[in-house]
C-alpha cells in the first residue's frame, strides 16, 4: 500500500490547503471530477459571470429609464456560455496541470472512500488503488439535493451542476426552490429569454434572509416570474422537453426544462466514513471541532462537507486553518463562523452579515433598527432607484452592530464596511461619524442607515 | 439696521448649519443664486446623475463584450437633462420654500458684502438692505475659473455651471482642463454623442491623483478623446458655434462648444472681506483656524470658500463643526482634513484616500506598495475587466495605511473599508485578515491588494 504523509480528498478548497511549505512532504490529492471544485466549475464563479451578463442585458432593457434609447436584440447564450466556461475550464486545467507537474504531489483522479482510520481506496478509471496517510484532509464538498418526486420520475432535470452549460435557454423554465441559487439562476435565464416559474415551499423567496429583504425581494420579482409560493412538486410527468409538474394543491406547470435548486447535501455519504470512525451531524456534515479536526486523529475536514456556513470564503478560511493546524499541532487556530457575510447576485443584489431582525426577536435581544433607502441619496437618484435599502440592527447603548442587510445595486460591495465594523467591534456611531463617506457615492445609504439608528 | 442673532451667507452647505436647535434665535440666510448651492444645482449631484446615464449608454455600447446583442440608438439628451434638473430644481425649490416658511428664519435673496466686522449690505432685486449680526457664517462657495484668453475673447463658453443644462450636446466639444470636473463632463458628453478634445497643460489627466492612476487613466481615454496634453489655449477666435482655439504650440482646434473646467476660485473676492478685516490665503480662501473661525470674532467660514479640500462631504462636516461651535464657544470642535476620500465618477471610476505614491516619495516616507487587478479576481472576470486595479500604500512594520487608490468599476464604493481603516488606524493585516471578504465580490480586489503588501 502506497503511503503519503498527507492526502487531501477534494481539489476544490482542499487544493488551497497545499502550498510550497508542504514540499518537504509526500502529498497526494484526490479529485473525482474537477479541479477547482464546485465554486470554479459549477458554483459561485460561473453563476456570477452569467449574472453579470444578465445584469448587462437588464441594463440594456431598462436603459429607457435613463433616456438612453437602446434595443436588446438578443442574449447570445451559447457565446456567453463558451466565454464563461472557456475561461473557467482553462483555469481548471491549469490548476490540474500545476499539481501534476509538482514532483512532491501525487494526483489521483477518482473517488476515494475510507477503508480504515487513515487508509483509503481510490476508484479510478485505470483501476482502484489503496493508500495510507499520515494525515488526511476531507474536502469532498457537497452536491445538489434532488427531491424524491424528481429523482423518481425518470425524466430529465438540471441542477446548478449542469444548467449553466446547456446549449440553449429553454422557452419555459421551471425552477424548484426559492433560495439564493434558485434566485440567481432564475435571473440568468430570464435575462436570456426564458419564461420562468418558481416553485417554493415557503411563502417567500430567500427565506433565511432578513424578513424585510425576503419580503421586498419577493414582491419585486413577482412581476418578473410566475411565483408558486407555499407549494411543493408532488409529481413530474410528460416527456423530455415537455414536462408537466404537479403541485401539492393539484395545480400544474408546463415547462421545457426543470431546474432543481432546493438545497445541497454534503458528500459525506460517499466516503465510507464509518470505516474510519469519522462522526457526522444528523444532516450529514462531518463533525469537526473548532480546529477543523474530525473525530479521528489526524483527519481534518473543511468546506461544504462539514461547514455550518457552506460558502467559498468560509471554505478558504477553513483551508488556511487546516494548513496551519496540519503543521502546528501544538498551536492550533480556529475559523470564526459568527460574522460571515454573504451576497446574492440577483437583480438587485442582496448582502448581509450577522443577525437578521427575526434572529434578534427570536433570541429576545434588545435591538434598534436603522434604515435608509437608495431613493433618499443622490447616487440613488442617479440610478433612479426606488426599491434599494440598507437596514442595520444595533444594540442600544453600546451601538454594537448585530446585523446588516442590503438589497440594491452593489450590495455585495456596500456591505464590507459593516462587516469590518461588526467583526472588529466598531460601534455604529464611530462607523457613521469617524470616517468620511464620499458624497455622492452609493455608500451614503450605509451612512444614513447608521445615522437612522439615532444613537 | 435690522439685527439678526446669526446670518449665514450661502444656502449651499451653509444651509446645513441651521437646524431646529437654532429656532430660539433670529436667524437669516443670504443666497444670491440657488438654494442647495453648487453641489445640488451645478456640481456633484447633476454630474453624477448624468455620469450614470453615460454609464448606461456605455454599457449598451459595450454589451457585445458580454455576448449581449444590443443597439444604442441615441442618448435623448434633452429628456435626460429634464429628468435630472426636474428633480433637482424641485429639491432646490423645496429647500428654499422650507426656509421661507420658518418664522425664525429670514431669507435674503441677493448678494451680501461686508460693511464692517459683523455688518453686511445685501443687494437684492428689490433694493439693498443693511443688516448686523451677532454671528456670521461665510459659506459663499466658489465658482469656475475662466482663463484670460477665454474671458477676453468675447465668444461664448460654458462652465460646469451651465453646460449640464444646454439644449443639445455639441457635435464637437473642446474641454479646457484635465481635472476631475473636465474628465467627468467629457465622459458625459462623449456618451451623448459629442466628439471630445481635451486641452490640458500637464502631461497627464487627473494630475493630482496617484501617479499610477493618472497614467493609466490617461492611457485608457487616449482612444476615446483627442488629447492635447502639455498644451494651453492662447486664443479663442471664430464665431459662436464655430470656435477656433489656438494652442501654445500654434496648433488649432475647431469646436462647436467650449467647456472651461480648469479649476475653481473661492468667491471671497465678492464679499468685501477687507471691510470686516477677514484675512484670506494668497489663493483667495478665507483663513480659518481648526474650529472654522475666521480672523474676526464671531465670524465663521466653511466649504469651498475656505476649505483646503473643496468637496461636499468635507463642507458637510465643516457645517456640523460650525453648528456646534456657534453654540458651544467653550467646547470647540474641529474637522479633520487629513484622510478625506474622493471619487471621480468617470468610466472607469476613480477613488482615493490619503497619500499618493508621489506624496510618499516626496515626504521621504518608508512605504510598501500592494496592488491587485480586477482581472485577477472572479468578479473582474465576470465584468471582463482588464484595466481596473487597487493600490495600497502602507508603512512597513506597523502596516499603517498611508493611502489607497482605485481605478475601476464601483471604485467609489470599494474605497470605503480602506477609508475606515486609515481613519481608525486599523493596520493592513488586520483589515485583510480579520473580516471575511465575500467571494466572489468585487471587494476581493481590495483584499488582494492588502495581501500583496506581503506583511
Amino acid at each position: 500500500m502506497r503511503h503519503h504523509d498527507l492526502v487531501v480528498i477534494g481539489a476544490g478548497s482542499g487544493n488551497a490547503v497545499i502550498d510550497d511549505s508542504f514540499a518537504d512532504l509526500d502529498v497526494a490529492i484526490v479529485e473525482e471530477r474537477w479541479f477547482g471544485g464546485t465554486c470554479l466549475n459549477a458554483g459561485c464563479v460561473p453563476s456570477k459571470m452569467l449574472a453579470h451578463t444578465a445584469h448587462v442585458a437588464r441594463t440594456v432593457r431598462e436603459a429607457g429609464t435613463f433616456d438612453v434609447d437602446a434595443e436588446l436584440r438578443a442574449v447570445r447564450w451559447r457565446e456567453a456560455r463558451d466565454r464563461v466556461f472557456g475561461r473557467l475550464d482553462a483555469e481548471r486545467d491549469r490548476g490540474r496541470r500545476g499539481r501534476m507537474d509538482e514532483d512532491w504531489v501525487t494526483v489521483y483522479e477518482g473517488r476515494a472512500r475510507f477503508t480504515g482510520p487513515r487508509t483509503l481506496r481510490i476508484d479510478r478509471a485505470e483501476g482502484a488503488v489503496d493508500v495510507s496517510a499520515g494525515q488526511i484532509v476531507v474536502a469532498a464538498g457537497s452536491r445538489p439535493l434532488v427531491p424524491g418526486p424528481v429523482a423518481g420520475a425518470g425524466l430529465p432535470y438540471e441542477t446548478s451542476d449542469t444548467v449553466m452549460r446547456i446549449d440553449a435557454p429553454p422557452r419555459r423554465l421551471a425552477v424548484l426552490g426559492g433560495g439564493y441559487i434558485a434566485a440567481e439562476l432564475a435571473e440568468v435565464f430570464a435575462a436570456a429569454g426564458s419564461s420562468v416559474v418558481i416553485v417554493e415551499k415557503e411563502e417567500r423567496l430567500l427565506g433565511p434572509q432578513d424578513e424585510t429583504v425576503a419580503e421586498r425581494f419577493t414582491e419585486l420579482v413577482r412581476s418578473r416570474y410566475d411565483l408558486r409560493l407555499g407549494r411543493e412538486v408532488t409529481a413530474v410527468s410528460g416527456r423530455p422537453g415537455e414536462l408537466l409538474l404537479t403541485l401539492d394543491d393539484g395545480s400544474t406547470i408546463e415547462a421545457d426544462m426543470l431546474l432543481v435548486a432546493v438545497g445541497r447535501v454534503p458528500n459525506s455519504d460517499r466516503l465510507h466514513l464509518e470505516a474510519a470512525g469519522i462522526a457526522t451531524h444528523d444532516d450529514g456534515r462531518v463533525l469537526v471541532d473548532a480546529h477543523q479536526r474530525t473525530t479521528v486523529e489526524g483527519v481534518f475536514a473543511l468546506g461544504d462537507i462539514c461547514s455550518p456556513v457552506p460558502l467559498k470564503h468560509v471554505a478558504n478560511r477553513e483551508a488556511e486553518v487546516v494548513a496551519h493546524n496540519l503543521r502546528n499541532p501544538d498551536h492550533l487556530i480556529a475559523a470564526d463562523h459568527d460574522l460571515v457575510p454573504a451576497a446574492v447576485f440577483t437583480e438587485p443584489q442582496i448582502a448581509s452579515v450577522g443577525a437578521t431582525e427575526q434572529d434578534c426577536r427570536d433570541r429576545g435581544l434588545d435591538y434598534r433598527v436603522g434604515t435608509a433607502g437608495y431613493g433618499d441619496i443622490a447616487y440613488g437618484w442617479a440610478m433612479e432607484d426606488t426599491t434599494g435599502f440598507c437596514k442595520v440592527l444595533a444594540e442600544p447603548g453600546t451601538g454594537r452592530i448585530l446585523g446588516a442587510h442590503l438589497m440594491g445595486a452593489q450590495a455585495s460591495v456596500l456591505i464590507q464596511p459593516l462587516v469590518l465594523a461588526a467583526t472588529l467591534g466598531i460601534d455604529a456611531v464611530t462607523l457613521a461619524k469617524s470616517p468620511y463617506w464620499i458624497h455622492p457615492a452609493l455608500t451614503e445609504v450605509v451612512e444614513n442607515a447608521l445615522l437612522d439608528l439615532g444613537m
